[in-house]
C-alpha cells in the first residue's frame, strides 16, 4: 500500500480577502506537497477573527494528518491566530519562557508588551528550530502556525519539508486539440475500467497547440501505466499533440 | 447607514489543491468585489467531489449576500459542482429545455450524452444572459455558479457586476520605517478610540523605502479621515515615510 498523507491550509488575512494583497503562500503549499506525494484536500481563507479561526481549526484539523495556517502572527491587533488555535482546541494561550527570553535578548531595553505577544504560543505548543530562520516554528498537535510573510512562509516550510514525505504521486499527460465533450466519453470509459486514477480534465481556450490537457495520477506506477495506454489506445487517430 | 454587503466564493479545484495550476479567479474576484464595496468574508478551495461541495455550500451560502462557486462546470466526469450544489440545496439536478435547445443547435449532429450534461441545472435556477458570453450564467437561490476557465469567469463576473454594488470602502495608507512591533501600541490606540475602523499593519521585508504598511479602512469617509489623523498625530516625527 502506498504511504497516504494529507493536509490543508487555513490562510489568516483580512489583506488577502479585500484583495489587498495576492496569496502566493497556498499555490507555493500546493505545489511543494504535491511533489512530497502529500494531498492538499482543502484550502480556506478567513479573516484575522479569533472565533471564525477557532471553528476552521476545529473542524479541519481532525480530518487531516497536517495543517498549516499562514498569517496573523506578530505583534499587532491583527495578529489574531494564536488565540484562534487555541480556541479551537480548547487550549490557553501561555508565554513561553523560551521565547520570551529569545525577545529580551534581541529586544534589549526597547522590549515591550507588543513585542513579546510574540512570546505567546498555545498551551503544549513544541517549538522547532529546523532551518536558518532565528525564530522557531510553532507545532501543536498537527498544527503548523506559520507567517504569512512569503518569504519566511517558504523557507521555514522548506526547512521542514522531509516531515512531510508521503509515497509520491505519478504523473502522465496527454494534450489533446478533441473538444473535452468529445474526449469526456472515453475519460468515463478508462475511469470504469480504473476506478482509483486521479483523472483530470482541462480546457485551454485559444491555444494553438492543444485544447484540452488531460492529466492522470497515481501513487501505483504500473496502475498508471495501464491506464494511460488504455485510454491513449481509446483515442481517435490524432487527437493526441503530445503527452507528457 | 453604510449599505453593507458580503460574498464568499467557493472554488472547485483539484486542479488547483495539486498545484497544477494557479488559481487567479480568487484574487480577481477579491479585488472587484472591494472596489464593488462587498465583503468577501472566505475563500474555499476543496476537491472535485458532490459531498464535500454539498457541505461547503449548506454551511456556507446562508452566511452571505453572495456564493460564487468557480469550477467544476462542464462535460467531464469530474464536472460536479451542479450536482453538489443541488445535493447542498436539497434540490433536484434537472435538464434546462432552453440550455438544451441551445446545445443541439450548436454540436447539430455531434450531440450526445457529454454534450447535453451541460444543460444541467439545479431545480429553481435562473439562468442569467448578461454580457456577450453565449452560455448563460447560472443564478440559484444566492448562488453565482461560474466556470473556472479564468476568461470566462472575469467575462461573466463583468457583465453581472453591478447586480453586487454596495456602499464603497474609503481607504488611507500610511508607509513606515518603524519596526511593526514599535507601531502596535499607536495601533491599538487608534483602536480604542475607533473601534469601528479596519486597520491593517502588512510589514513588508528587505524593502529600501518602508518597513510596514498601515491600512485604514471604513465605509465613512468623515469617521476614516479623523481616524487617520488621530493616529498621524501619535506617531513619533519620521515615523511616516509616505501617505495615500
Amino acid at each position: 500500500m502506498a504511504r497516504d498523507r494529507n493536509a490543508a491550509l487555513i490562510v489568516v488575512g483580512n489583506e488577502i480577502l479585500s484583495g489587498k494583497v495576492v496569496d502566493t503562500n497556498s499555490t507555493f503549499l500546493a505545489q511543494q506537497l504535491r511533489v512530497l506525494g502529500v494531498s492538499l484536500t482543502r484550502v480556506l481563507v478567513i479573516p484575522d477573527e479569533v472565533g471564525t479561526i477557532a471553528e476552521a481549526v476545529r473542524t479541519i484539523a481532525p480530518t487531516v494528518d497536517f495543517l498549516f495556517t499562514s498569517g496573523g502572527v506578530g505583534p499587532t491587533h491583527d495578529d489574531v491566530t494564536i488565540a484562534g488555535v487555541a480556541q479551537g482546541l480548547g487550549r490557553k494561550v501561555v508565554r513561553d519562557p523560551a521565547l520570551e527570553k529569545m525577545l529580551r535578548d534581541f529586544f534589549g531595553q526597547d522590549v515591550n508588551d507588543a513585542k513579546l505577544k510574540m512570546a505567546e504560543v498555545v498551551e503544549g505548543t513544541e517549538l522547532l528550530f529546523e532551518g536558518d530562520v532565528r525564530f522557531p516554528t510553532m507545532l501543536v498537535r498537527n498544527i503548523y502556525v506559520l507567517p504569512g510573510i512569503p518569504e519566511i512562509f517558504r523557507e521555514k516550510f522548506n526547512a521542514m519539508r522531509q516531515r512531510f514525505a508521503a509515497d509520491p504521486f505519478h504523473l502522465r499527460v496527454i494534450y489533446s486539440r478533441e473538444m473535452e465533450s468529445t474526449l469526456a466519453a472515453f475519460l468515463n470509459r478508462t475511469l470504469e475500467s480504473f476506478p482509483e486514477l486521479l483523472l483530470g480534465s482541462y480546457p485551454k481556450l485559444n491555444n494553438p497547440e492543444y485544447r484540452v490537457r488531460i492529466t492522470l495520477e497515481s501513487k501505483d506506477a504500473l496502475y498508471l501505466q495501464r491506464a494511460f495506454e488504455a485510454l491513449m489506445q481509446m483515442l481517435p487517430p490524432g487527437a493526441v499533440v503530445r503527452i507528457e
